[in-house]
């Protein structure tokens, strides 16, 4: 399975009150995962927004499993777990840096849309090439 | 089915280049669902971490159905989908004024733990003010 | 002087892990303070957009004074202090109820730039109705 | 003068619909400046609030010079502007890799405070190992 594995720069601002990062923070983290899994096959967000498009988020899953702190060194991994003619599916950890903790696990799901009016659009055939280079990268393809 | 419906205060802040809320601001919205759920119900939640507990989120999961942008009116809705022994799970709509919108629904579950050490403890006993006031507000009991 | 007061709903999200609300959030209350000012001298910050233009921040000055804490009830009082032909100057205090405590002031500077290109306009001849209305419940006036 | 000079991870999150990186984001960015200097140094926070105290902002001052976008390469630079005996001052930039473009910069003040009650003690004389160290590498000593 390919996935990119990228370390996080945990700040003071991501804890609460609690004493570990606050569980919203981990979509950014997840982010972060994607847009590094992106970068190191070569393709650019980016560009796909020149192109009059944009890729929101039609689904989040966060499974929390060990709290994480301000001094942990902490990793996010991510890969495409699915890619669909219409719908992406990446996973992600988030894991120490052997990875005998898993903090965090997670799923998101994205649709191409045009970026007036937020209009779908069939993410395959609009943005061949990424449909082909994700297909030499997904663990499930369709 | 007893619900709070609370009126949101979004910001230009919350809002990402795509012209729309950024998918993780949702989470502190449905985290003002929650706060007001407990309060309009005559708790507080700094009560728990007085008596030596916190409650973090063992799940989230949300469903984007459509964008958000700044200068819409939007609501979140909370409710309390079932009153576990252990678990709590909290249910969450972000919706127009009229309800006609939905923007976004989603679920969090929660456990109580210790503050030191995180280690679970079971609501109903530890807690039984909480789980028994829960228990009349509750869509689902155990 | 001409001033808006707004409750502000404080979530754990806003707070870390010393206790209390980070010190960038308060930032996020200020554009409130900012909007719900705009708002109630019936200005909408969106119909510059429309417009062609943006008002991004030049400066930001914060004095952190007391510790603001999840459970406080806490408010931010926003006032126009100056309406500069180009600049515009915002003032701001985050105050408890009857405002024996101050939590913090602070003070933003902005200027109208173009959407496209962020070039710099002329506030008060390219925003004339803006500037008209500013200059009725400014403190200082250019 | 000793400075250190981070890459930026810079996220779709920090971005806000003018498509800019939203202001309030570049106080984390200070905060991975200021984090990854101490850490340069050999100090590290968390002993400080193992030791009982915290050591939270006073102020705060940024000028933004040049809008920065999601996908600039963009690092931050902090040294520590004053060392003094009971206030600590840092600097910052964010600039892009040759330097030829500031972004912003900007300035935090701090002082050392009880973790209970907040109550001010001489960083000087409770921090002595913390003073000395910054002795040696601040712009201004007392």
């Amino acid at each position: 399975m390919f996935f990119i594995k990228k370390e996080l720069e945990l700040t003071y601002a991501d804890t609460d009150m609690m004493g570990v990062v606050y569980h919203a923070n981990y979509l950014r983290y997840f982010e972060i995962g994607r847009n590094n899994f992106t970068n190191s096959i070569g393709l650019r967000y980016l560009d796909l927004e020149a192109a009059g498009h944009v890729m929101p988020i039609l689904d989040v899953q966060v499974s929390y499993k060990q709290a994480l702190r301000f001094g942990d060194k902490a990793f996010v991994k991510a890969w495409l777990e699915e890619n669909g003619t219409v719908i992406t599916v990446y996973c992600y950890e988030v894991v120490n840096e052997d990875e005998s903790i898993v903090y965090a696990t997670g799923k998101t799901s994205h649709a191409l849309v045009t970026k007036e009016g937020f209009k779908p659009v069939v993410f395959k055939t609009t943005a061949p090439d990424w449909y082909e280079k994700y297909d030499e990268v997904a663990v499930k393809r369709n």
